[in-house]
């Protein structure tokens, strides 16, 4: 088989202009960026503010393992799928970060023929979105870090600065640092510390904007620091709201793209889906809802963490809740979670199968809580048997869910046709009521009780002496009517990575509450959780080359 | 009157695809960012490889002072002129960084009716080059330390690692930092510290670049540390030169931007004029060379800077010297020159002029010794008198040099007919031969005397224990036939910014050398240059707004 980037480079893209037109855009419409790039201006979006909204479809999984899911690749075919069946459909996906690039081979952009294009500049600086955040970011640390050396008015206590730099990139180095040192003219000295930049609550910010004049607002929001006092301090108390908006005026702006079948795409921001709610933003996919029949979208990691921070966090600024949700899962990690290494997934092994389809199950009856109608998308592999999949068929269908085999890495939309089909069938049923998992108007404390018990399947949260000081904290800043965002590992229903499948009668402990005010969410972390990946052994960026022609080797 | 946003902000923009109809280029040649802005792509520009090239005119100026000379303006309005004398005519110009942006109100597009557009996205984010020499910059730091971290094959000297991280931003808190703290799995402690990435090797790699393939090569060449046994570790040695050049793929390609009067302007690399080159991209001046008949271009500083520089550096790997070299002065500058304080500056001051002039005049004889015409250009301001514009013309004229009065920043191309019609008298004339100032076969030592005493009127140059140790170093390197790299005051001939005019007898020391493998020269350090600058106590981004619409306040 063709790796991903032969495949790639061997489609002959469509110009964007014509991409758009599918969508009702015209060339006035959009930025261009090269000839198979655009940004929809937001003045563009306000034409189409009319326009009933289409259907809109979450694509989550399982608990990931390392035998792989294909989220994206099935979102990607699925879409195709629909534009075979002559439906307007879009997707709307994140846009990868630069960093991990360099490090592990291998991009964000779908896979085989169900891919996202042009996945050479997507996966690297793309229309310069995480660059801009970056900036934006940095500006604030900078601009904070001035106020304090230039005299303090604020008063703010430099040991309690919770602003860090960020960068674009896997650095360890930069984990943790003593900043400010040199001499009196050099600033003043304190630890700090750079995160990645998609791990920034800028990003966040962005994601859950609904327009300039909220991103300005929510951007006023973010806390910095404390002052001596305690008291937080926030952007708009460094009055630098505006600079900072000006500085993300285009990354607010949702890129357009397709897939290798020529379906428009839009890949728009990209925050973590443990320390952020991890889905690509609000604008486009209310841009998608409103110039398309068919919205298809997808939540980061499993349907405990990307997919449950959709239905609770950005639903309630999207405005539209979910007509469908489909659950991916491999057979291949379904025998990882019934306990099968890694070395033996090609062996046929029924009864793993029906082991490890217990976390499946436990995300069906997640998801199904919320109210929206649930389906699995089997993404096949070769070493699938017949067994095996009449197996897992046999236990979905038993939840009384229907289950659609998928193909789409290997023949493109061809491979998703069922799938759209039994989505189309769904679509014209009435639709159910939604439900939110937990009210705004619990207690911090009550909103994570919930997570646990009701979608982890724990039995008790432990908060640590700090976390217990926190809520106390939060509740007096007035900030414990915002929703969670949960910070765990995800591998597991639990905090532990190695509990797969559904474990049962485990406590979780909260370790810290970060306040991320701007974004609107209180995240909860449940163990550590790496904002600043390192680079293995043999970097990536080792195999990279690029000829005179343009022509970039080893990136994929 | 109106500030340079207002002006900017009502003018009505032509689309980007018509300013390159102008100078041949279709559609199809170029790339659109957004409707204003384009980049060139490398492989348009072999399309016009066989084409003669057109006349270059090199801008430069005298010394600056708190006063302004406005060598941009000048610049932009000139080229304003040519276009309207019906000449076919480009501007290449240094791109901005963002940085200082956010600290000192002011862009660097030109000024008044003579700027470049679209003006707040070139003084932003741009097209990205900037930040992917940021990224580029930073994965070379990051893979460095990780390769430290991961064993240490090349047997790295920790503490003589001499590649800085960068960020585009205005950050003293960053000067100075200790990194790869907490624990082992956070790197290699170590002392570092960021500078801004105008001042990175890399940009004046970028900007010294032919082509893709010799960008990788210079790429391959910088050296970012030395072993424990003094040995010199390169890029290439890492075996990263390709992920690099990836990276930069975009980067590389000329920015296509329009003046007020809608001539066509590249706007490509922003190399500092002290610690680097201070020009603009060779590919970029090359590519204006091939598309119209007149290129104006201009270096950064003075003419003992970044004239020197763009002579002595940029047109070896240019291949093309200038046809006329245009320097620019005002009256109001000279008479700083002349010892008047700025406040003063409004009134009429003849026998300052005539006493500031010696200025202008030692940096007529320095130019005119590379053998190209030389032209003064004075950049009138509301405040001159006839009187004093009277005395400057019989100054320069006494010189045998001439002389014209520009008016563009009050009205744009008009005001620059005069100069513009001077040059075209220039072209008609036979070329002289072109003197280089040194022979690149000379020694370091020999090159750094040459310019000292020849360009700066010094009368000798000492070199630091330092300095002198590592002259010994470049010449057992192999480094010693690269041409130097002058870094010093902008104030000054001499290496004291408060000595004006044209100071004689003074001795220079040379605290420091430092090879840039990558560029091709050898920085010599005379005295401090700062290369992380840091904000004020009231930074511009203070002032910045944006609304709904997308309409920026308080950006110049």
């Amino acid at each position: 088989m063709k790796t991903d980037i032969e495949i790639a480079q061997e489609c002959k893209l469509q110009p964007i202009t014509e991409v758009a037109e599918k969508i009702g855009l015209s060339f006035e419409d959009i930025e261009l960026y090269g000839k198979y790039k655009a940004k929809i201006p937001l003045e563009s979006l306000k034409k189409f503010e009319g326009n009933a909204e289409g259907k809109l479809v979450l694509v989550t999984s399982i608990n990931p393992t390392p035998a792989g899911e294909g989220k994206s690749t099935v979102t990607v075919g699925l879409a195709d799928a629909f534009a075979r069946l002559n439906q307007k459909v879009m997707v709307a996906l994140r846009e990868p970060s630069l960093g991990p690039v360099m490090g592990i081979k291998g991009g964000a952009t779908g896979g085989g023929y169900a891919q996202v294009l042009p996945m050479e500049d997507i996966n690297l600086h793309f229309t310069g979105d995480i660059h801009a955040m970056t900036t934006a970011n940095n500006a604030i640390a900078a601009l904070l870090d001035n106020h304090i050396f230039q005299g303090n008015a604020l008063n703010i206590d430099s040991r309690r600065v919770v602003w860090k730099r960020v960068l674009d990139m896997n650095d360890r180095e930069l984990r943790h640092i003593v900043a400010g040192l040199g001499s009196v003219v050099n600033g003043v000295p304190r630890e700090d510390g750079f995160d990645i930049t998609v791990a920034s609550e800028i990003m966040a910010v962005l994601c859950l904007a609904t327009s300039l004049t909220d991103l300005k607002a929510r951007l006023s929001r973010i806390v910095v620091a404390y002052t001596y006092d305690r008291q937080p301090v926030t952007v708009g108390d460094l009055e630098i709201e505006g600079a900072i908006t000006v500085l993300l005026k285009d990354a607010l702006k949702p890129n357009l793209a397709q897939t290798i079948e020529g379906t428009p795409v839009l890949v728009h921001g990209g925050p973590f889906a443990n320390i952020a709610h991890g889905c690509n933003s609000v604008l486009a996919t209310k841009t998608a809802l409103k110039l398309a029949d068919v919205t298809i979208t997808e939540a980061g990691f499993g349907a405990d963490l990307g997919g449950e921070k959709f239905l609770d966090i950005k639903t309630r600024q999207l405005g539209k809740t979910p007509d469908a949700i489909v659950i991916v899962a491999t057979l291949r990690a379904l025998k990882m979670h019934g306990g099968v290494a890694k070395t033996e997934l090609t062996e046929e092994n029924v009864a793993a199968v029906t082991q490890g389809f217990a976390n499946l199950k436990r995300h069906i009856k997640n998801m199904a809580r919320y109210g929206a109608p649930i389906l699995v998308a089997i993404n096949q592999f070769a070493s699938d048997t017949e067994a095996e999949i009449a197996e897992l068929t046999r236990l979905v269908e038993a939840e009384g869910v229907a289950v659609s085999l998928t193909q789409v890495f290997e023949k493109g939309g061809a491979g998703g046709i069922d799938l759209a089909e039994k989505l189309t069938n769904i679509f014209s049923q009435e639709a159910k009521e939604f439900h939110y998992l937990y009210d705004l108007e619990a207690s911090v404390e009550e909103k994570i009780s919930t997570v646990v018990t009701q979608i982890y399947g724990g039995k008790k949260v432990n908060f640590s002496a700090k976390a217990a000081r926190q809520l106390k904290e939060i509740e007096e800043n007035g900030w414990d009517k915002l929703p969670v965002c949960m910070a765990k590992t995800q591998y597991s229903f639990s905090d532990n990575p190695k509990l797969l499948a559904a474990p049962e009668g485990f406590e979780v402990t909260v370790r810290e509450l970060v306040p991320k005010i701007g974004a609107g969410f209180i995240v909860a972390l449940l163990g550590d959780v790496m904002t600043m990946p390192g680079l293995p052994k043999k970097p990536a960026a080792l195999n990279m080359d690029i000829d005179e022609s343009g022509k970039i080797t080893g990136l994929f």
